[in-house]
């Protein structure tokens, strides 16, 4: 990533998200300016190839544009870097011709993809997925009801997981372009924090797509793969709301009387805030030790194979959790920071705690990804940090 | 109390509250019905003495009421108890004249009344307090701006804390009716919990009442007086929204499926509701604790002047720290404990969290009783624990 | 009580406790002169029932003492009081005989008894005890390893618990007199906290004892039953050593230079101290509100009755996790406290740190505790708080 | 370094470290075998340039071998890392000619140095320091008390922070050496934890030195730059520790029986375990990071300026505060892992608890580190992470 990029997206920031927080908040139709200003400054969807025209920037280079954007506003982060885990899936296990029909346009609209995982029953257990996919001759015939997915309304096209029809035993991945009939939005949900993303209920009738749409492998180990620079970037998400929250404390404390001066020369102000950014200093160096491992990987010729003996990356599970829990630390300090106003929605500050406590929600909850940690990565003694 | 009482309660949060706390939730003109029902049990401003035609009940007792009504909502707890502060200063310190003309219609109709104390600069720091109070003849003229204040607009009564216009070193608190010529209600807070509670800015401009509206003893020692009673009962909220949300996670965790049977059987939850209940367990024992403390002072002939001398309540104030740490930490649980669902308005897990935030905020932030405890409570040494 | 009972208990603390933390905390014989000392209080056993010669003192009072003795120190205070848990099951459970033969000697004579209940494999499971009690005539006969087991050395008898030869779903809780041939202490523990203690490892090799020596009812519900009252004292062991860690913060804060005055006053120093004194606030409610419980059970005439329906007193386990843990907490924050000072044998603080430890884990893990507290008292709607 | 370097650590840890924790944990003489063994390895004071005859390796190679040393025993690993510091300080500050005759040497046998800061009064506030240096000629005159010093009595030389005689805002830092007259080590300290290392209290009476001796620059300033390594390989003892604590805790799991399996199957161990690995999976990327951060610096040919400028390292404050604090929260679930076992001699986990307790009290409290990043880091906006 070029300097100018990331100053390019600081500037975005500045100018379309600043002080504008209370509207992010309203449960408003898509914002469409901002998302349109983005695709201004060339990075939307900036981790795409440079073969299919995008701008191929690393996942490190991600967690600081994503740092700077939620620094903004996560809800609108998180709308803008989540088609990451979709075209990830094609990228690695989609036929060329896939790659260019579909991330190619991407890369060149700044448009949106989404992954519809989760089913109401399923939940954090993949393997529960019962949307169906059936052959037909040379087409797939989906069918099943997918209950959170962000983004599936605008999308370009879903990336579906479901069971197949043939053997109960195997999951695929299909890209259904977001126009095959049967595909219907049967609500979005309203969501308690990042406002400005949008999720919906999707529900699948007989939507027949090509053979050839199927990745490659088995859908639910595509997902696990997919989910690793997701989460990376959600975790991410609660670098930039931390360094936010610090900043809105720092900003008060300047002016807020106390005894014979302001809340600034407090010592129990300085500890918190001291404490505050140790807990994002430490949250930094993870998330871009995190997207090296990631970018590691990529960077290897055969990425598709490793991703497979790889499967969920150890530093992504541990990037969400710690984020989640030192974020939710912060918020929680911060939240009390402002009196009796913090309590009122002429702060920001309510709104920065509903923020952040997506991060340990999304994509797997901690009591998941603890698990996944101690039986991927603590029961086999080498993988053991 | 009789046992009666405590089943009405239940029952009026059965019929009038269960169940509506998305409407609770929503930033709507005072609910009428509810204060009217709760009227209909005769228990309204349960604290006020027999011989003014109240119901003469312990805080003990309050303890137990409001523990139910915030299972309720803590929003309309919070509106429902909140005259306590003012009536206790009432009760204490004011002229028989004064109790009968003010308080016993309150006992009578349900009424409430306001004791406007915070002001934007003073904040905790309540000796900065700068309404003034000056003498005109047989009047006291009282100008201010009173920055938060739960009920103003709809009481009876407020009782204003402000300085004294002839000697800048003495505060004095007031009942000022309501109707009063030069009240002016600035603005109603939106509030980003308890929004069933109402809290507004209030400017005070050359409000004239009579000298003897004036009650007897520093207001400031008045006001700290009268937050003993008030800070138990938001602490006591804190129970209730804990025991709400620890139902929530058992109904929720029966039906919630899990491997091969529900989160129920799931020892990470098991250990989490475990931990949780004892936390319930001992607010509720500090709490009980707390208002023995009080009513043992009230129960004394000279109650007043054992007030004077001992100000500010140890337990009143360690009861709303514990109670809202420990809550905030029940809350942290319980809102990732619904995975997706939790995050959207289809569960009231965020708004209980929301509300559960404010027992740390309101009345004090844990910074300000922490210094309390510790100038009062932990220096001199016979006061310790 | 009578006030001079807790001014014996007091000045016992003054003379003989005090300033001997370093003797304490070395793995010495059983230090003579201090249970010799407390003896002469009149106040050793001071829980045994009048009608046996005892003092006849409530838990509460025992919550009072407690405190006190672990003021002083935690392990002399163990020591003191853990008697209670096999006497407790005695009072309930034996005979008249029995209480005659072996409880009024001790009220007489200050000794000690033991309970030896965990075994090796059996661990917290209690279920589990394999140590064997068959019938052979009109004797017991019993057999078994007793892992830890506190006071067994110099016991006058150990109520020993173990499963019936003739049923194996039955358990047994039977008094066995110190000097029955076949009772061997294989070795005195090393332990790492509370050190004036003494635990041992048991051997009982065909120790034959009459069968009246047989407790009534199930051995496994009996021992339940007796921890209730040794978990509150375990429990307030952690009231006293935080009041005396939160005493010699004070100490040191007072000489302490620091900027140009002192530690004590330093803004940071007063929000942990405040902290402190709210925990040590909260504990102490708690354990008095489960001391209440207990005795309002042991008040009644049908006492041995209603503990079998019982079982283990929910403020009893909310006690011990509570205590263990805010102690904890309270301990880590002290440790922190006196540099590098602090990190060496010349201040207490590591012995008490040490000390406090043991609270979470005799008697029960807080994981054994919650999932008790789950499965009694959350899981049956109208149990829970 | 070499794959072969961590290696022969690894081996070194294994051979002449495990299996003697509770040797490492008496207070004896220097375990001389221990330091000879690991000098064989050829690693001994790795850090040393190797120009100067030294490895030359890189901190971010010292935290990887620190890592496994501290695997191993925490006291030792402090006794081997320590003289960092005040080598350092050399290195960057110190002639050509002080370099030759004292670095090479510590290069070629392995020795140590010490570096004597802190005192009686000063603690952590180093402006304090009042041990005197003054000028003699061309000798410097040095006398003063210094209260905790590591490595002092076998150390080659001490780096003596002290005062100007001339010019009291002015402080020094001078290299003694160990024989100089006038040395008296006072005593050892008895220290609660990492006791394979030794600590000394240590008195200069007017040792003289050649004016040569005397570091360029500020002797605070120098002091807090050679802090920064020494800081965060302190740290990475908290990494090691924690690693050893869950690895006793997976071994243990596998043998501990638990209902009809073993603890390993239980999954709140588990969840327990998936976080535990996150904050060892945290802790070292961070600990990388710092250590790249102080590499980067050292790399420059202008270090010694550039270190001027910089003084201490941020991700050296914060890497010493997480570290501390994690690692605390991984000993202190470590410590109640074990049952009753765990709070006897026999399983190690009580020493590793108390090891841990170090990292967040040598060389400035988490008090200290907070207020250090508040106004070095917080204060002045660009330097926010």
């Amino acid at each position: 990533m070029k300097p100018e990029d990331l100053k390019a997206v600081r500037a975005f920031v500045k100018e379309h998200l600043d002080g504008r927080h209370a509207e992010f908040d309203t449960f408003q139709d898509k914002p469409a300016d901002v998302y349109e200003k983005f695709r201004e400054t060339g990075l939307a969807n900036w981790w795409l190839p440079e073969e299919l025209g995008g701008r191929g920037l690393s996942l490190a280079d991600g967690v600081e544009i994503v740092n700077e954007l939620a620094y903004g506003d996560a809800g609108v982060a998180f709308t803008l870097f989540i088609s990451v885990l979709g075209t990830s899936m094609v990228q690695l296990y989609g036929s060329e011709e896939l790659k260019k029909r579909y991330l190619a346009p991407m890369a060149e609209r700044g448009s949106f993809c989404a992954t519809p995982g989760s089913e109401r029953v399923a939940g954090s257990e993949l393997g529960k997925i019962d949307t169906l996919v059936a052959v037909d001759g040379d087409e797939l015939v989906i069918t099943g009801e997918k209950f959170i997915s962000t983004n599936s309304d605008f999308a370009d096209f879903l990336v579906v997981v479901g069971r197949s029809a043939e053997d109960p035993e195997v999951h695929h991945a299909v890209l259904v372009p977001r126009d095959t009939p049967g595909i219907e939005v049967v609500k979005r949900w309203n969501v308690i924090g990042v406002r400005a993303s949008y999720s919906y209920q999707v529900s699948l009738k007989g939507c027949r797509v090509p053979v050839a749409n199927r990745l490659e492998g088995s859908g639910l180990r595509l997902l696990e793969i997919g989910l690793n620079a997701s989460r990376i970037l959600i975790a991410t998400t609660g670098l930039g709301i931390a360094r936010r929250i610090r900043d809105l404390c720092m900003t008060y404390a300047k002016t807020k009387p106390l005894r014979d001066g302001t809340l600034l020369e407090n010592p129990v102000f300085a500890a918190k805030l001291g404490q505050m950014e140790m807990q994002i200093d430490v949250m930094k160096s993870h998330l871009l030790r995190a997207a090296r491992d990631y970018d590691a990987v990529m960077a290897n010729p055969n990425a598709a194979d490793l991703w497979h003996r790889q499967g969920t990356l150890k530093s992504a599970l541990t990037a969400k959790m710690f984020c989640g829990q030192a974020g939710w630390d912060v918020a929680s300090v911060g939240s009390e920071m402002f009196g009796g106003l913090g309590y009122t929605d002429e702060s920001p500050i309510g709104k920065l705690m509903r923020d952040m406590r997506y991060i340990s929600i999304v994509e797997g909850g901690d009591d998941v990804l603890r698990d996944l940690v101690f039986s991927r990565y603590v029961i086999p003694v080498p993988r053991r940090t």
